[in-house]
């Protein structure tokens, strides 16, 4: 089947493939009186935008977001919100060859045997341009939650992670792959280069914090927020792993040593002060108030220049490179991705959170 | 919000609580006409009863499923399928000082958070009792997809795992670990025992193959088949992490290492003989015809003996330590309840593939 | 497709047949802290009851409501209430000739041509007894909505109508026609009678009514206040048609005629007093803070003592004459259905507002 | 809330406002390899399409659609398909009285009672304009329903009703009324005219027959095929009303006379020939193979010349008179969309259908 549409009371339906006319998202069930523009969303996709180093593909797409309906008087209305971005840069000649041949790793194949028929160009719907949309729609969510601060980083590329302690989150701005650690930055920026210039490409793992979100959000016993947010992240193009709070690690730990303890809350009333967060700020589905942690594993892009065994569409052998413009590593335009479908899984469950507790 | 409804098209809806009379599930959309008694499901109830040997829990459920509705003639009608498991081994006074008390790692503060009224005996609707019902549920999706075939087994306990390559399937079933390789079941036993004993608790890492899923199960973009199995398997109690095929070690391929290169398969036709399976057998969300692989990370169970620092109800500052009968490692038991999820979202995926496909 | 939950956010899902061994609800979403027993539930389920008087069906049963959970020191948890309601008087050799001969109006061809198999004791799951666990479920809806007054009565039975001046709300509990009108309801005495000892049946239209529903409830566009009532009335048995207000009349009125206009409120602010009422309280699919008016039409019971003809599954021409026991007329024990799907639909849009809303 | 979205499995989402710069639906589920273009939808859109004679809006659209995605090399590909109309004319000068008050019958007051904000020009979402985009919705879905045939006309106008021995499917066609009866059409030339020229307005009842449905489609207990088919028309800006079949003819019926009678069948199998029916195509929620019939109660146009009381958005008294261009019976131009609305039923319910039954 195709599918979509996420969020249970906040949902957003996106469209588009690469080499269409546009792609674009609707977004349904905001709150009405929030300030939006196009400004306000155009930052999150121009941090996602490609072509801006040398580290990310060449294509250019200036990104431009248009909102169609849903605004009034420069404020959401409650009624759907429509987002679109044109397709500029498509250059369908690059494509012809994945016409005839499945590429291994992408979902060439995946989408012949379900469907029978794919648009070609680009990787068509299963392009990463698809998150482009997503970004869109979670820059309107943000504006659901603004009590809600989302971090979204690179804590590694081709296993290459940073030091925690040198986590500086001004930095994380500052370099092309939103790396908090300047001095891992550094050294990714000729490991990264190395892979690009090799044709070849990495791995990278993202992680993202939501501070602020409030002890009570989230849903037992088959929408819980961990539940949702491991749908959500991976669901995106390229992540093969998610993690909550101490993640696979936690499986390695002892009961003691993986107990959050809590002591009196200075707030007083029956809010704790937390001790220790290997829980990631989510138990028995529900947020603690604590931080919510979430780590994202990015497989190494699949386009690569070295030749690979492969098939054709009739089933014969051949080699396949691919010699179009992508990403060395695509973890890291991967994670404004990352943060929007945060504040999309934020924002319903702030929603479905109000629908039952008023 | 309170969800217990999972599924798109067969669904199941769970309910109960540890220590009310009864737990349950609904069944909705399953097919007409299979054979289907309570003996079809039992054994994989009793695959994840308590109390079957010294390293689970001490309380004693027959866990005797009972079939309400949706069944004639000893088969499917295609209405609703209501099966209920009468809760016996209650023992209500172990449970007192938790009315009281947040337990640290679990939901009882959350909880509180949330609904400001938690039923807190034996952890009332978050305890892991629920899952009886979600194995109840996998049983019958299982006869929905008889072309599948699901293994299931801790791979890995308290950082101890398994030799691959000593994996033997008829492993699994002879000893209380659900472990194929036998080598380390018996290092396994002392481990766990000696937490048992200690009254401490220890983490697992479980894994679940399911072979036989054809090639075009699944669903772009926001019901991928892998984010199903992340938000299915995240949500079974204690679990932190979840990988598709490769999962967190593809971050650390390059895309050479990654890739699922192909050759001409054997039957003919565009289905391609694959020369690896990083990918965990799904591509853009939907099945390759591989086997489909997933790795959960599950946490030490919350429940030790150690005298932790909490807080109570009203907020003062208290020591909790959790004196019933708890399993010292709940990555054992969930084992059952991983492979009942798998069943559950890959019955559910053959309904929508074939709802769009034919 | 088998679908048996309705619901956005206060979700329920009903199970059970005839003639299984019970019936049941689960209610999901509804808020915490709300006080419920069975006392709640079991008066909704006593004004349903079949046998109470010689208009309706002579089957005996108790419908003795049990909540199984979701319910802690008498108040509502926030988690699943789960509802079931025992089968006790069955007498399935009254149907065995079922088994053969499709009863033409009732949905046994249609069953078989789906499905392919049905349980034909009792017409199975088809069967109005369905109808007790949406009552019960409804039940727990009122409690969701105690701001809101539900009144639902018979309107005209075989095409004898109430006089709109003689309304007496008192008047509806004291007749076995749920009649607010005294003169109706004797003349209804040997109207019902005579189809009753004919073996034959009668239709009714029975009408709904809900005060004190806030302004604003409801949801533009897909999910109308109206559009849901209509879907949950149009979906009870033997529902066969839907007006909200004037209904169809309105389509025989000028713009002039059918318009409400309104004056300044007493209150003071925005909200109008209202001069008329032919929207039935809706516009654009949102409450306006009018009585909301439903009106529903239910056929004659299919079920009637004269041969028809009919066909065997297997193909053969047959008469068909029903001689269990039957309601000669079903609308009359459909009234407090009407009642619970009103309370059902406003308590999940009143849920759905807030939710976006706040 | 918002709720943008209707269909369970082939789900479409509609957005856009009337004098926005555009609205639009996005078509989700749609098998592939359907031919598609923009051709096989505009029809559609031209008979809805206001300006085409004196009997409706003057306000002139060109109404061209375009796809911008989910069609590759003139064939659905199974990803969502993008549907964008252009607003032309909009003339916001018309409209701007009604920023200030709320007129009758419109839904201005509840959009202001729920959100706090309206676009206001035109009515903005609750603009019948809307509606272009389920029309160019259900010309997608008529092509996943190819062996059914959907035919509506308009039943009655201003209380003026069709003679149903003259209907005739050709004169459909043939007139500006999608009348079936040449002389009904000739006499409603005038009635309309008579009440647009006095700036009044007219209701109507639109019937709409879907044959070639086989029996089976459909959806016990909770998403009937009539439940479902009463939401969508419900949904439909000015509908009242709603009857499957006889409707509340069947209410002043005798059992006897509501029966539809079966023989067997001239293709042998279990499939009968039915003498009558009054069931409208449906019974238990599931078709039986005959015609599926609904009718829909509009109201009239509540936009008219006469002045009407009614308040301020403040809540001081004031007179409303609409004064823009508007249709005199709303009704005419419903009847393409009762029919898109049928087609995206019947779409959803076949997929639904084969999901459980294969």
């Amino acid at each position: 089947m195709s599918w979509n549409t996420f969020g249970r009371v906040l949902r957003f339906t996106t469209w588009g493939e690469s080499h269409g006319p546009a792609l674009g998202a609707v977004v349904d069930g905001c709150p009405p009186g929030l300030a939006l523009s196009e400004a306000d969303i155009q930052p999150f996709l121009d941090a996602r935008r490609p072509g801006q180093s040398k580290f990310t593909t060449q294509r250019q797409e200036a990104d431009q977001v248009r909102i169609l309906s849903g605004v009034f008087d420069a404020r959401t209305t409650g009624t759907p919100i429509s987002l679109m971005i044109e397709n500029t840069d498509q250059r369908s000649k690059d494509y012809s060859e994945i016409a005839q041949a499945y590429r291994p790793g992408h979902a060439d194949y995946a989408y012949d045997a379900k469907y029978g028929i794919r648009d070609y160009r680009g990787g068509g719907r299963s392009s990463a341009r698809e998150t482009a949309a997503r970004v869109a729609a979670g820059a309107v969510a943000r504006l659901v939650v603004p009590e809600v601060t989302i971090t979204a980083y690179v804590r590694e590329i081709g296993g290459d992670a940073i030091d925690p302690a040198a986590f500086d989150p001004q930095e994380i701005g500052r370099n092309p792959f939103f790396c908090p650690d300047p001095a891992a930055a550094a050294r990714w920026e000729p490991l990264v280069d190395t892979a690009r210039l090799a044709g070849s490409s990495l791995g990278a793992v993202v992680e993202c914090v939501a501070t602020g979100v409030p002890a009570g959000w989230g849903a037992p016993i088959y929408a819980k927020l961990d539940a949702d947010l491991a749908a959500a992240m991976m669901g995106i193009n390229a992540v093969k792993a998610v993690e909550i709070g101490d993640g696979f690690a936690a499986a390695r730990l002892s009961g003691e040593q993986n107990a959050d303890e809590m002591r009196p809350g200075e707030a007083g009333g029956s809010a704790p002060q937390f001790l220790a967060n290997h829980a990631g700020g989510i138990a028995g589905g529900i947020a603690t108030g604590q931080p919510v942690v979430v780590r994202v594993g990015f497989k190494p892009t699949s386009s690569i220049l070295t030749p690979q065994r492969s098939i054709t569409s009739e089933g014969a052998a051949t080699d396949v490179r691919t010699k179009g413009r992508h990403d060395p590593c695509v973890g890291i335009r991967g994670t404004p991705v990352v943060a929007a479908m945060m504040a999309l899984v934020l924002a319903d469950h702030k929603l479905l959170h109000r629908a039952q507790l008023g």
